[in-house]
């Protein structure tokens, strides 16, 4: 089945959106709705519907989605659980193709609230209405501009990389993703009590989608067909890396996930953790950890080889991240004659290790910026190094336009290089966003990039496994 | 032995420093020696000695040691290690008290240096000179702004936590420590080779000290003797909580360590583990861990108690830190029907759970300001409620005074309480440094706060086992 014809192709590239609940006072967090898609030039229509008004910020504005004399693809409601259900029929009589549905207060909060959830998802499964949430704050689609979200959103990356969150987990970091931390995403989407569309859906949808080559999953529970759900993993982890973020892994865990989307959790921990190694996904450890790992996978081309250069600027550090690698798998890799020639240029007076390599004592004796570049060629130009590894400060961040070429080589060579910079200006800094939009990502910490870099190396590892098979 | 009648004591309360190799050119590492002295009005005397120069930074220069008339208490040695026997020489001729050695070039570096790091540590001996170093780059002492760093130091911030480090893992993060990570410091000492002043000295110093109250350290390897060391080290986890980050850990760390300080590393991690649990020390298991538990216990008083209080923003992250509570030995504190009460006048038109508190669905229908006022009031009144775990995004950080005062409660009602905040604006926000002043940590992730907190809550159980023996 081609990518256009999944049912929720609508949800990303709807050409006209009623917005159901839109407000016209900035202070109100549904004022975002429409904001945002006219601050990035959503190209589709924008509907926006409030029986109290008649103009949201220039836009004609509809007491009832049955107002609205045009088609409606999407309808975004964001109303009190007690009005949805009206809301609701009217989008039936409207005939919108698909609703996604923003408002808490149903499965959440007890019975009365699945009670009027169960209705409408009855109300729209007989009119094969599709729907995703309640209590869902998405989709966002970079390719069109196409952003649902509470927060004023600053800026939006577009990329490779497809976020799957169950419940609006993601929504207050959205500029920090964005702006700070720069992720550069295809699609997001948010599952929210999951009534209707599940993860199932959701992953069928992007692996299909052209635009995504890395998936990221936030699940709190399985809604759908377990089996099916690893079934489909398997297939999709073959062609792109997915990185899976499950919590609710503790008792204390399930009964917050349940209390605040109503998903009944099943099945232990242990067993799900298992399931995830056969399907070849990728299982983030924190949240943290999801993120970096999305942007390790959306930045890097992961490569089988376990021999890493590393340039620190204390010694101490070097020693530290020597037992990272040990221990994360990879081998500090024993250079070339000719490299350890090269690297006497910047060392000190007497011999130091060529790796790690300290780039703290050669500072000493010689330019930081003269450091780095004649490190980072000799380590590209090796065949003995598979990846690489190299500690800045932010003070290095002001270097000239040949120290920053410098850290190009390694792409070009196809040898996956990470950053960490302790205390690293996010969001405020233009040549840290250089480096990210370099596809060389930055963390704060040797134990991140070394984490990256070995979870990089044995995804590229059991592909290659899988490809032999 | 009382604290000023240690050894130690001169190398942090020297009434008079000779700088050897003091520079005048600000490009120059050694222009910093003398210039944070200056700069923090450091009350003894300071004398740079440089051949070469007439007057550094508006000082007298001597051109060498021995030419100073007034009597010299510390000798800070940053030349290059051919010339450091000679300037050794005129220290034992001068008759300093002590002698701290920033040069590198010693036992790092193989034969010949280890040759040279020998006849100066015969000399001294010889003559009662205690040295640090070399390849050391201290001592610091908040209390009378004594600061022996390569770098500009921007800011120094007094309080009771004391550093020791290995090699000069911390002095490029210098600023970081004290201006964004906002730790408060009594004194820094790094050891370097070791080819004096140990670990065993600065334990013993430091576990008499009355200015500090937590000590930190950082080891590569272990110089003195290490059943001393240990031993020293049980009767001081007694008294005062100590960290130890200990790399060096693997074949490749051990490798790496030995090439930069030129230490013998022996023993075997998995026995260094064990003796340091015998011994009450609190190991770090990152270079990250190991600040981010240095501020923990310089801020918080620890609780044995283990009911928590969690609030959160968005309710996925509740799951989250539901699940790392659970992981980490905390229960979520099952409220007083009191407290439930009190929590409904800023919840949603329904029923949420008191704990974790997703302040999110409290935030559509109350002021956020308002949501976490009646939450920190409602659960310090709460007798069930030992520790408290907040999380907080950039944007709160605009709060008014009150918001801000209804966190200083729990510190009242000795209930420690951590705040996460991703993307916390370090370094650059008046508020963040208020409530780190306040003695409110803030980190990064649920996943950091919540492991700090359970090391205290750890800590403070294993100090009522002892002391009931």
């Amino acid at each position: 089945m081609g990518h256009k014809e999944h049912f929720l192709d609508i949800f990303f590239n709807p050409s006209s959106v009623a917005v159901v609940g839109a407000s016209a006072n900035p202070s109100r967090l549904n004022y975002n709705l429409v904001k945002n898609l006219l601050k990035f030039n959503f190209p589709g229509k924008v509907y926006p519907v409030n029986p109290n008004a008649e103009e949201i910020l220039a836009l004609k504005t509809y007491p009832s989605v049955k107002d609205i004399e045009a088609k409606v693809d999407l309808a975004v409601v964001s109303v009190s659980s007690n009005t949805a259900t009206e809301v609701i029929r009217d989008c039936v009589a409207k005939k919108v193709k698909g609703v996604t549905i923003v408002a808490g207060g149903f499965s959440e909060i007890g019975d009365q609230g699945r009670r009027r959830q169960d209705e409408i998802r009855d109300l729209l499964r007989k009119n094969n209405i599709r729907a995703i949430g309640p209590n869902s704050l998405s989709p966002i689609n970079t390719a069109n501009n196409f952003v649902i979200s509470f927060n004023s959103v600053e800026k939006l990356k577009r990329g490779h990389l497809a976020f799957v969150f169950q419940s609006g987990l993601y929504d207050p970091r959205i500029n920090w993703m964005f702006s700070e931390f720069n992720l550069r995403v295809s699609k997001l989407i948010d599952l929210g009590n999951k009534m209707d569309v599940n993860e199932v859906d959701a992953l069928e949808y992007l692996a299909q989608d052209p635009e995504t080559r890395v998936i990221a999953m936030h699940m709190e529970s399985i809604a759908g067909d377990g089996r099916k759900f690893l079934q489909l993993l398997k297939q999709t982890t073959q062609r792109k890396p997915v990185i899976i973020l499950k919590t609710g892994r503790t008792e204390a865990g399930i009964r917050a996930a349940s209390s605040h989307t109503g998903a009944l959790v099943r099945g232990s921990d242990i067993i799900f953790d298992a399931a995830l190694k056969q399907s070849g996904a990728i299982r983030a450890q924190t949240l943290e950890e999801f993120f970096d790992l999305a942007k390790a996978f959306e930045s890097l081309e992961p490569s089988s080889g376990n021999k890493i250069a590393v340039a620190t600027l204390p010694g101490g550090e070097a020693v530290i991240t020597a037992d990272l690698c040990h221990q994360r798998g990879f081998i500090l890799a024993e250079v070339a004659e000719e490299t350890r020639e090269k690297l006497r240029h910047v060392s000190p007076p007497w011999d130091i290790a060529a790796n790690p390599f300290d780039t703290g004592v050669c500072g000493q004796f010689h330019s930081r910026e003269e450091v780095y570049n004649v490190f980072l060629r000799a380590m590209t130009d090796d065949p003995n190094v598979d990846y690489l590894a190299v500690q800045l400060m932010p003070r290095d961040l002001s270097g000239s336009d040949e120290f920053l070429r410098s850290f190009l080589l390694a792409r070009e060579k196809q040898k996956p290089l990470a950053i960490w910079m302790p205390g690293v200006p996010r969001g405020r800094h233009e040549i840290v966003n250089w480096f990210e939009e370099q596809k060389i990502p930055l963390y704060e910490s040797a134990d991140a990039v070394i984490r990256m870099l070995a979870v990089l190396r044995s995804y590229s590892m059991m592909q290659s496994g899988l490809k032999n098979l």
